[in-house]
């Protein structure tokens, strides 16, 4: 009996069609952060309990989805596994700070794990590539850290992006002004779902109490209904109600229709070009808050235009709230146009204090994350990915009964010219061999069989229109290989 | 109280200035893999346990060091972290062979985690560079093998190294004749130290059972004495019997010391170039396997020739035996030439059947591995790696009173002419913006105040010299950058 080599629940094989456009993406980023000045870094996959769940206070959901490690002597409860890189990265800061100096600024990609219930298309675990700058709170690491999300993408041949930016001292002016600067993170958190739920039930969130949000989903779900009015609202009030069992009611009302109202026309209405700044600017003229994000909106824009990012992949989102309230300053969010419904590809901003659970110091940044997986899966479907499963764009061929020295010195030739080239290793029929270039997608053959191999001849075959060429001299291997690959391309 | 930002027992952070050169290498080791047509995969770091442990017979020692995984939900013991990669390759092959066919060649790059006692240099989590080709018999593949790993070592820049290579097979022949065919395992676990231990300890532990082995270090350390001859080994066997408590006698005598002998005299004779091969070819004459094995390690100097890998990076030795007994063709060790003593940076060889536990096809392969973070070591130690901590050669000054926008547009320019430049993000004053960049290691600093930046000059001053030249064009920036890093590097 053999053992089933499936994997684990959540977790899956990356195939080599999938890895091939995957690692071309990650040495792009890779170089695009480096050109940069970012560094790399490595922090363990592995963390001690206390650093990922800080001080056991307010990390419920973090505690429900962590995987524990243990090993054979070790004491249980005190390793996990990394749920990302930010809590990590905070660590290192603040053990290594004063060795590394300021302004640190470094990359990291590696695999974060996450027990979350295996649905289709989340994985338990994933990659993230995150950059950040610390140390200081200039707007010129806010802007750049929008030019490499910019870059990034660009030199990953994205198709049409858009970077949204806000910076969460207006959100938090507009608080002020409306009168519930109490409630900030409560909104944060529902002004974050608006491209995803729409603005009547972002409405409806706001006026009630958070508990009410995974309620609304649950009965909504069980009654088949759509939450889109305050009547169907009550109506699920209702239900809530009569199951009982609620500590408070869900429906406990945190701010007016009235108020939520003037919420969501002011940040739908803060939406485009810096220009809608301006009346934004005299609205919230009292909050001095607010007149500082306005003023680092206008910096980086500036800072944006200067360095050639074209001001049509930026805009302007004041209901961009990100759901994280460790964001303190600028916030970005990255969409593909069209592709809107895929959420973010790249996100993030500005934090007062990274590592203020390990270090007395305290120590500003701004950093994003590129979600790599979310942009290979929205490519693969806007069928963006070749479907190669080959990594060289040349096979030569084994010919039974030439020594396979030939076509191990003539691969070995290619590959010192720059191409990659692949010897087929058993000398099985020539046919077969051919099968094996096409199905992998290698471009072309290289063949020499006996009677070349006596003249020192090659014939070249074009994989996919299957024409060959006879009889090139080996002596113009390279240079013919070079173009035929380059016509063919 | 703050949260110690310690890493856990036997876990590491790596820091920018070892990051850097490490990138570099992994990016130089895809590259080669990938132009010899090893395409990547990418298996979670999380398994079954079932999958690791195998059938659960003769896995004391992976079960030791296994790090077990859990999650909120989850049951205790089904999951566990890998410990290599080739196991998760294994299991990989067996499920997706259909879709994928053979020969495949794939390469895997990745953490593994092994709960050994934390020592010096020693990590509970370190990185494998796997490469491997399966569903072929090939003296091609075999010798491919040899040839990524000479092609990798040499592309990263590494000094003078040797590709040791044998072939179990001729071992095999070997033990036959001496007639201990029937200790193969034992012999090559205990042949694999050569280089460690020496002769005189060899023979020893070659003559006695295994359990000795831990037996005779234990005993060695705690008496401070070392095992180097007969007479000390049977004072310890004294004091193993004194002691008792054993279930059978560590010195129980499985060969005498003349077969001991012949075996070792024989493998130390066959060290050298392929010329070493004929009077082992007369000695094995009866030996069907050591002819085959003969036969096997003269293709693969023919192949490896043939493609230009020069012979001095090349011997036969015939004392290589690799302790993993589930090589059964050709083996290969590889050392830096005066770097013995750091042990194998790269090894490998051919399997009969790699994924036997999860499939009943028989899978044939050849495949080694890259030690990194052993190599990293030696050449940390070996003063070839640069104490750099930046990834780019220019920093960009950011002046006091004048618009940011000025160097932010500058760096811009000079990132799309290929050059890395890193901003300054804080106006402060500029002797600490130049002391940061020549400690990170910047080569020149772009300097712009506010008389050049109305007449849009620049200075450029060498970071190393600090000798400065002022007032050039900006019109002219890239390619001055370009000249004096091209004559200062």
């Amino acid at each position: 009996m053999s053992i089933d080599p499936r994997v684990a629940s959540g977790l899956r094989d990356v195939p080599p069609s999938v890895m091939i456009p995957r690692e071309r993406m990650l040495a792009t980023f890779r170089e695009t952060f480096a050109s940069f000045g970012f560094v790399p870094i490595e922090t363990p996959h592995i963390e001690r309990m206390e650093v990922l769940t800080g001080k056991g206070a307010g990390s419920d959901e973090v505690l429900r989805q962590i995987f524990e490690v243990t090993n054979k002597g070790g004491e249980a409860g005190k390793l996990a596994l990394r749920f990302d890189l930010t809590v990590p990265f905070a660590r290192f800061v603040a053990k290594h700070v004063n060795e590394l100096g300021t302004p640190f600024k470094r990359y990291a990609i590696g695999s974060v794990f996450r027990g979350e219930r295996p649905a289709k298309g989340r994985f338990r675990e994933f990659t993230q590539c995150d950059f950040d700058t610390v140390g200081t709170e200039s707007a010129v690491a806010d802007a750049e850290t929008a030019q490499v999300i910019y870059a990034s993408l660009t030199a990953a041949k994205i198709p049409a992006f858009t970077i949204a930016i806000n910076n969460r001292k207006v959100l938090n002016g507009l608080l002020e002004t409306i009168g519930v600067a109490d409630q900030t993170a409560r909104v944060l958190r529902v002004l974050d779902k608006l491209a995803k739920i729409g603005r009547d039930r972002v409405a409806l969130e706001l006026q009630y109490a958070e508990v009410s949000e995974n309620l609304l989903d649950q009965f909504a779900a069980a009654q088949r209904i759509e939450v889109t009015n305050p009547q169907l609202a009550q109506e699920l009030a209702d239900s809530v109600e009569r199951l009982g069992g609620l500590n408070e009611s869900p429906f406990q009302t945190f701010m007016s229709r009235e108020q939520a109202d003037r919420l969501l026309d002011f940040v739908t209405s803060g939406r485009g070009g810096i220009d809608v700044l301006v009346p934004v600017e005299t609205a919230l003229r009292e909050s001095e808050s607010a007149m500082k994000g306005i003023e680092n909106l206008r910096a980086i824009f500036d800072l944006l235009i200067s360095a050639g990012v074209p001001e049509s992949a930026l805009k302007i989102d004041l209901s961009l709230a990100r759901g994280l309230d460790y964001y303190t300053g600028v916030v970005f969010e990255t969409t593909v146009n069209g592709w809107e419904q895929y959420g973010s590809i790249s996100s993030g901003g500005r934090y007062d204090n990274l590592a203020s659970l390990f270090t007395d110091r305290r120590l500003p940044g701004v950093g994003a994350s590129i979600g790599l997986d979310r942009l290979l899966a929205l490519m693969e479907e806007a069928g963006l990915l070749k479907g190669q499963s080959t990594t060289v764009p040349v096979l030569v061929a084994n010919f039974p009964g030439v020594a396979p020295t030939v076509a191990f010195g003539l691969a070995a030739r290619l590959r010192k010219a720059g191409i990659g080239a692949e010897v087929f290793p058993d000398p099985i029929q020539i046919g077969k061999q051919m099968g094996y270039g096409s199905t992998r997608g290698h471009k072309v053959a290289v063949i020499v069989g006996p009677d070349e191999a006596e003249k020192e001849l090659f014939n070249l075959r074009d994989l996919a229109t299957r024409q060959e060429r006879k009889a090139l001299p080996w002596a113009e291997l390279e240079r013919t290989v070079a173009e035929a690959l380059g016509a063919g391309s």
